[in-house]
């Protein structure tokens, strides 16, 4: 949102119908459209009679900072949060809307890289899926406002109800790895206000894995339908730590959710127990398996007991249901 | 978001989970759902195989005040222009996503009145439809996108691109008396930019009705899958005024729409043609049939003719495309 030229007008200079132009010809054509953006509503194909919905907005300030995050990662982070919850109920994506409120000064390279980062997170996610319809409009703060479509093929939903004692839980996916992300760009606030860019050279791989996973997670969404097809009792996308979430399937499901402190340690990035158990936005799937049923791609953490006092216990001491608020509860992220 | 007590708490100052259960508790059941808000996504049932899905955000400022709707009409309004779209295609409205981002000052009970708003807006003009899932972020600025989904029954969609020559031009619902009532509201800036409250009780039932119409549209939803199975060629939701949309039809169909003047002034609210035409957020219905095919509730208005220079012609001459941008043009409303 900084450079520009005439050849790269500010979005308040430019018709509506100029950018959605510009952001419809770097949107590729969705598998399942019987007819794609452009009129009053999109029409998408529903082959197995029901459809999977679920929406997640990024909000300028709370979400996201503009000094670190560029047009591309935000497109490929709004699509990818909203794939995810698809995923985690074994369903296959197949589309997205996306509203857009984006301030009058912005470049229009800045939503077009915004469009590059939905097709492509889309593309190497969730292929067949795509942008399928949305609005614009401006505002003084950037909002970006997306709602993901997804098909079961059949499959029934797996919900966060369905964890039974004796079940093991596993987790796919990364654990910490975005909260540590976080924790570098939190590093970089200039008197304790200001955020200041991060220079990715001087980071080391580590890092450089870290910050990349927070700015564009990179969720397991193949293993969600995967999981449903291998007999999942329950399933949920890990985003706010697992140590809260967690505790969402428990209660839900009605059990206690009993993991083991060697194999979080053994999954933790950096082996940091405490930020694994309370560092979201991995969006990793928690599911829960009969025993000997878990497939590939997931890595058992724990099992399902019988509710006890204690949603989430780790080696049988329970958990705080630290939750994770990124941007304001960045503690966890240190 | 003005008065409040302690037992009005402030969404800033009480978890996201209890702003949720107090939606929730203001949610009707959607009759499509097989599975309701709580989990990662919500699952509907698409009977037709096709699902219709629109996505349209009202924003803080550049679409509505807050000194001028409430929460209830901010629901109500958000719903209805969704909602709107979906009919426009020929569908039946099934179920509804809203992500929410509220200022960390608002009152719980505006919030409640948005749900209440969304809930009797569904129940007057889409029964079995209802919120299934959304999202709550706090913001700066009070933003609600919503996307609404449809099942289309076995019909096939209705575009905007099927208009042919020979076909009558109809419209249904209201033509101008939204942008009466945003004229009545522009009349009230205090120094030509605070906005000041309507006193209801100082307006003739006539503004009344308008400015209510305004805040609250009524879109002749149950219409659009009437028009379908009525043979409609083309139709869409006129939300930015009649000769842009007209415009827009005309260009997706490659024809002109010719309107009759005497036709127009009839429909217009207090005879304007002027406002009839540039006007916006109606959300009447827009279509065409064959001669002789007009479906009770709409209203021939003109004649679909061979594409010639102008796409909108009115007693055989041009009409200007004048946009409708609420709060930013609203030289239309006056």
């Amino acid at each position: 949102m900084a450079s520009g030229s005439d050849d790269d007008p500010r979005i308040g200079d430019i018709s509506e119908g100029a950018v959605l132009r510009a952001i419809l010809a770097r949107t590729a054509p969705a598998a399942h459209a019987v007819l794609g953006p452009g009129d009053d509503a999109a029409v998408i194909t529903a082959p197995s009679r029901s459809v999977v919905a679920t929406a997640d907005t990024l909000v300028e300030g709370p979400d996201f900072r503009l000094a670190w995050s560029t047009g591309y990662d935000l497109g490929w982070k709004s699509a990818a949060v909203n794939l995810s919850d698809i995923a985690a109920m074994g369903a296959v994506p197949t589309a997205l809307l996306v509203s857009l409120a984006v301030p009058a000064g912005t470049r229009l390279s800045f939503v077009e890289a915004m469009a590059d980062g939905f097709r492509e997170c889309c593309a190497q996610l969730a292929p067949g899926c795509s942008v399928v319809g949305g609005d614009l409009t401006v505002s003084e703060l950037l909002m970006i406002a997306v709602t993901a479509l997804g098909d079961l093929g059949g499959r029934s939903a797996v919900t966060r109800a369905g964890a039974r004692p004796g079940d093991v839980v596993a987790l796919a996916g990364d654990l910490g790895v975005a909260a540590a992300g976080l924790g570098l760009l939190f590093a970089r606030f200039r008197d304790g206000a200001t955020p200041v860019p991060v220079d990715r050279s001087a980071l080391d791989a580590v890092q450089q894995r870290a910050l990349d996973r927070q700015l564009r997670p990179v969720p397991p969404l193949a293993l969600g339908p995967i999981a449903a097809d291998g007999g999942a009792t329950a399933m949920m996308d890990v985003s706010d730590g697992l140590a809260l979430d967690g505790s969402r399937m428990a209660d839900a499901s009605g059990v206690t959710i009993a993991l083991s402190g060697s194999a979080l340690d053994a999954l933790a990035f950096g082996g940091d127990r405490g930020r694994a158990l309370g560092g979201g936005e991995d969006h990793g799937l928690l599911a829960t398996f009969a025993p000997g049923e878990v497939p590939d791609g997931f890595t058992p953490i724990g099992q399902v007991l019988t509710r006890g006092d204690a949603p989430v216990l780790v080696d049988g001491e329970p958990v705080a249901e630290s939750g994770w608020d990124p941007y304001r509860d960045w503690d966890h992220a240190r």
